[in-house]
């Protein structure tokens, strides 16, 4: 799409991607490119995920930043692919991690391939990302993108640490989110400023924009594994839950609710003993004691910042599309 | 230690590693300092890995290298803890893959800590040296380390793959044990030319030292599989032949021994019943062909091609120590 070319408006998440699937089809020509030099098992593995139903909401975020900021060149569309690369290796990653079998509702490739292809394609991903990156020369890039995954593989292992840890608080919650999500979504529309020609302070805005962007939508995330229907989503009701994963949804409820209530909740997380009738009860206290209400209002408020960061920048199409995702990564069930 | 300094001739490679201690201290006060920051379960398996007993020889081949180029500036030898935070990685991943519980004589993290731990601390410690090496600034590191790192991920992926394959060739061979260690020896080599303020060609010389260097060690390391002492390895002999891996003794002998001898090996390997007995008949049938000699023979033809890479080089006390680490490295028992 041609910045300044006259176009319906945007309104709904569909018109985005209508409006910018040129850039889209050029992202995804560039990551099968990049999969069909390498050996064919890092091809079919690699395509077995990256077109596993997820959108490409990263590319396109970069995409859109890049716009707004006034530019993007054919040639920088690479960094979609390459910014897509990182993000699904830390879901090969993810996958052996949680022994999981299913994603979107399809075979992971650690149940197909098995555990080692799963961590070795994930390290090639990630690795030919980096050095791709590397070849733009562009040391802005190199170092928000090389932080952006420092700060994913300490997310994770702060995760790990606080699993099964009802005791955490939501300041150690949120840091957790903020490092496994949040830094690679602020990286990527640091990214897009960086190729539209963004001056530092515009690279500094959208890098919060992201960063509140991707916090709201793992908090979305942590509280749909309480809602959710487990058919549409290919994972079951409560799975953070019974994966002894502490999401705001229960941390506030173990705040507030009784102390025998606590205690029952935490005997069945640490023992591993959760089953679907304690599953819908603590479902039913979590609604009694407004904790899915106060979740839901903690991810519009980084949703209200991530708005508030946009500021600074005219109206156009790009900056009404970049409100719609933001929107839509609120509300989405996936 | 100081350039042009009066130092007593380097003779041995205790020598070499007395007359550089100052600057291995140093990388080794850099390890401890940067795994000071992150969570204490980063910094104890770090440490227990980093500690294992493994000698410094990437450091070591990039304060060489630097000094053979005229300079090494104090804050540049953080690269080496980088260098061997990437290396030690790698090893945490291995040892995952390979379901390793020994490494050197020790427990490996993933029987201390699991698997999860150690796949995530691995990505730490490889996520964390791209970051800092990004904060250098620097196209030329960031651009051989970070395709140093992808050479090594597919290495490890061509390898997968070759894995109870008998019909691989030396060719297929010898690609694998360039991409999964020669590159980052050869980056490590480039690298400390590029501190050193090498001119291009001198870089381009030291990366091939470094590459061909990286293969006698491999050759080498691949061969003591099937001569090293049990105890003294903190691995049992013919570990590779036991997990299918196809290395250059083992390929020799498959191209000279008889059909029938050449058809039991597989029969063993590919059925996973290579027993004590089994392998002390294919170590005489190595010695007998000449397979070990040829593997040796190999290795030594990379050394001098190392040896010949330095050629351009004044003589000083750096080259000279470079060439006793490469005499070290073909005839360690580690």
């Amino acid at each position: 799409m041609a910045d300044g070319q006259p176009v319906a408006p945007v309104q709904t998440i569909e018109d985005v991607w209508e409006a910018y699937q040129e850039d889209i089809d050029e992202v995804e020509a560039h990551i099968r490119r990049s999969l069909d030099e390498p050996s064919p098992l890092i091809k079919e593995v690699g395509l077995h995920i990256l077109n596993g139903g997820g959108k490409r909401i990263r590319p396109l975020l970069l995409i859109l930043c890049a716009h707004l900021c006034g530019y993007i060149a054919k040639k920088d569309l690479a960094l979609g692919s390459f910014i897509e690369f990182i993000h699904t290796a830390t879901l090969l990653h993810d996958d052996v991690l949680d022994e999981a079998d299913l994603r979107r509702g399809q075979q992971t490739a650690r149940r197909i391939w098995g555990n080692k292809t799963s961590i070795l394609v994930g390290d090639y991903l990630y690795s030919l990302a980096m050095s791709q990156i590397a070849g733009f020369q562009n040391h802005g890039m190199n170092e928000t993108l090389s932080d952006a995954c420092r700060k994913m593989a300490e997310g994770e292992i702060l995760q790990l640490c606080a699993n099964y840890q009802p005791t955490i608080t939501e300041s150690d919650y949120l840091r957790i989110i903020e490092y496994k999500t949040g830094a690679l979504v602020a990286s990527t529309c640091k990214v897009g400023a960086i190729i539209g020609g963004a001056t530092p302070a515009q690279q500094a805005a959208l890098y919060h924009f992201g960063l509140h962007l991707g916090m709201a939508f793992q908090l979305a995330d942590d509280r749909l594994d309480y809602i959710a229907n487990g058919n549409r989503l290919g994972k079951t009701l409560g799975q953070d839950l019974k994966q002894g994963m502490v999401t705001l949804p229960l941390l506030h409820l173990l705040q507030h609710c009784s102390t025998q209530d606590r205690e029952t909740i935490i005997h069945h997380m640490i023992n591993q003993t959760v089953e679907e009738k304690d599953l819908l009860h603590i479902i039913n206290l979590m609604n009694e004691h407004g904790s899915m209400a106060y979740a839901a209002h903690r991810a519009q408020e980084f949703i209200d910042a991530a708005s508030l960061d946009l500021k600074p920048f005219d109206d156009c199409m790009a900056k009404r599309s970049l409100r719609i995702v933001a929107g839509y990564m609120l509300n989405r069930d996936r």
